[in-house]
């Protein structure tokens, strides 16, 4: 099988400017994927999506499984065909959902029994499952099932569950059926244990994943442990494979872990807090609630090249916002994506020119 | 004051194919006008509003007035740059507004009291306020303050009303800020009673407004009642001017009346609809919630040159409204808008191509 690789391009430090080539496209990296939960970047348009850069989405195993299903999914072409996004799609393997949303959870070896949020039927979500799923929905990139461990957690703890996710690990790797420019990544868990990461790293190595990614950050942590966890479980990931890490957020968080070496991201951050009226610029956060902006003909961000930025003060935004259109969600999404896909491309570009130092500095000194 | 001109190409029968020429750009009539009620055509990025063939919107002045304010408005440029559309924009005069969403209403010669649907606080719209935030809102054609006659009225009662809406149109006409290429439309009323709607026209004509609507219609009477009544006040209208029927309706009511010489529409139809599930098609009304629809591989109307039909089936499109999805709305509005822009593009042909009957009774056999 071939057709899936990682190209590194570049280093500058740890930081690695590099190309994923898939069966749906190439994906150039550190990249930032938006996230697409059910079959829709929320508010966009899929070819908008397209426009602000990105290159992949990430799709959600626990939603789609739900509604509509993924044999549905599946009957109507596929992922790609039913949303109209033919570029390479990644889905998280429903593990992360199952805990965070669903209800009843029970966990065993074999998996986790739940109630669906949405209609409270019953569901035994394991590796095999989620790998099917994955299949039927034709993911470019397949996760393998994880738990997520919480947060904190004591060693032991942290060791139990990522021995259950080594294992399931395992079980997801044999359920993967191996197709030309797909691929399946192994999630590294251990919570803040290095050696506990360690030893999870040596157990995915093993089974020989097309990437692997960093689980169980994000997850209520101080931000200077997520920074460390990352660059610490970075040095321990393979040289020749992509490195995501899962669920990460924040552009300051993307800052540092781009320059601990990782290669991928997502996120709800600029899809949600959009929704909610805020966004993210080049001179931090804004809220476009609060009363100043009111009567304000400034865009969002004046030093932004958006299509939001370019036609729209936030006076008009915050009317928006204030009376529910949906308007207001389609055009601060739109900012919040453009500003992350510039944050990774001023990033790509400056691992490229060798001065991501000096231009990271400057940035953490401005964005939130 | 010269610019805001009717310019009559072609007729076919009764009906009228036309331009009218304003400060904002030329209108091609018949023509249907998508509603903006908030300052946004909802769920619809203005550009994509425009590439569906819309030459003129129609904003809120009930709404706009409330929030954000016309002043706040007026001071962020204008309607037009406030809410990116360079285009004419025709405001309605709030007067329907007022009867159908404002509480409390209490009725004067001086104007109408009521409290707002939003936050209860107290307003007193008159005849001068209401042509003074058009003014503001720097609306492209400016409508007169008029009372819409509930339906079934009696003959007296429809007669009051109707003086009463005279009085106002006289007081609006002198409020009105004459500009070039801006023009100001009296609604005739007169309920079902052709002699009244005579009386209404005979008063309107006396004060040399730029156009005249039809109003007091599609308010409830049956379709072959608002047909016949809206052949009779056309043939009332002089020819000279445009001739707007206000808040209709459904495709076959369009169709009717391009017939009997109308030249202008507005209705929430196609966009409310579209947010409910409910689409316009050549062969009639889908509603994409029923079961039948879930695993369907058809766009919404294979005759349909739109991009909600390029792109996506009928079971992704019922996926995104089961789920929730802003995107359901953005897709659906787009397709109901451009079937609304189809329908009268087919009708201006056909009125230039003088085979306007042949394509209406083909028409009417398939549409709603």
């Amino acid at each position: 099988m071939s057709g899936f690789r990682y190209e590194l391009i570049k280093t500058d430090g740890k930081a690695r400017r590099g190309r994923i080539h898939t069966a749906h496209g190439v994906i150039d990296t550190p990249v930032f994927m938006p996230v697409g939960t059910a079959g829709t970047v929320k508010a966009m348009k899929p070819e908008d999506v397209a426009g602000l850069g990105a290159q992949i989405i990430l799709g959600n195993t626990y939603h789609l499984y739900l509604r509509p299903g993924h044999k549905l999914v599946e009957k109507l072409g596929g992922l790609h065909t039913f949303m109209n996004w033919p570029g390479p799609i990644l889905t998280d393997s429903g593990g992360y959902q199952v805990f965070s949303l669903a209800h009843m959870r029970k966990m065993s070896e074999e998996g986790v029994r739940f109630q669906s949020h949405i209609d409270g039927s019953q569901h035994l979500l394991t590796p095999e499952l989620s790998t099917e799923i994955q299949h039927s929905l034709d993911a470019t990139i397949t996760m393998a099932f994880d738990e997520c461990t919480p947060y904190p957690a004591t060693e032991e703890v942290a060791r139990t569950s990522m021995e259950l996710s080594m294992r399931w690990a395992k079980r997801s790797r044999d359920a993967f059926v191996r197709r030309d420019g797909y691929g399946q990544f192994g999630i590294m868990q251990g919570s803040v244990y290095p050696h506990l990461r360690k030893e999870s790293m040596e157990k995915l190595a093993a089974l020989d994943f097309e990437g692997y990614a960093i689980g169980g950050l994000a997850v209520g942590e101080p931000s200077e442990v997520l920074w460390e966890m990352t660059d610490v479980s970075a040095a321990l990931m393979p040289e020749n494979k992509p490195r995501y890490l899962m669920g990460v957020g924040y552009p300051s968080d993307l800052i540092h872990a781009v320059m601990s070496g990782v290669d991928m991201f997502d996120c709800v951050l600029p899809t949600r807090n959009a929704r909610k009226g805020q966004v993210f610029t080049s001179e931090g956060v804004i809220n476009i609630g609060n009363a100043i902006h009111t009567e304000s003909d400034l865009p969002l961000d004046p030093a932004c090249g958006c299509y939001t930025c370019a036609h729209y003060t936030r006076g008009y935004l915050r009317h928006l916002f204030k009376a529910g259109e949906a308007l207001h969600a389609m055009l601060m999404t739109e900012h919040n994506l453009y500003f992350y896909q510039h944050v990774m491309k001023t990033l790509r570009d400056a691992i490229e020119q060798g001065n991501l130092k000096e231009v990271a500095e400057k940035l953490l000194k401005t964005v939130r």
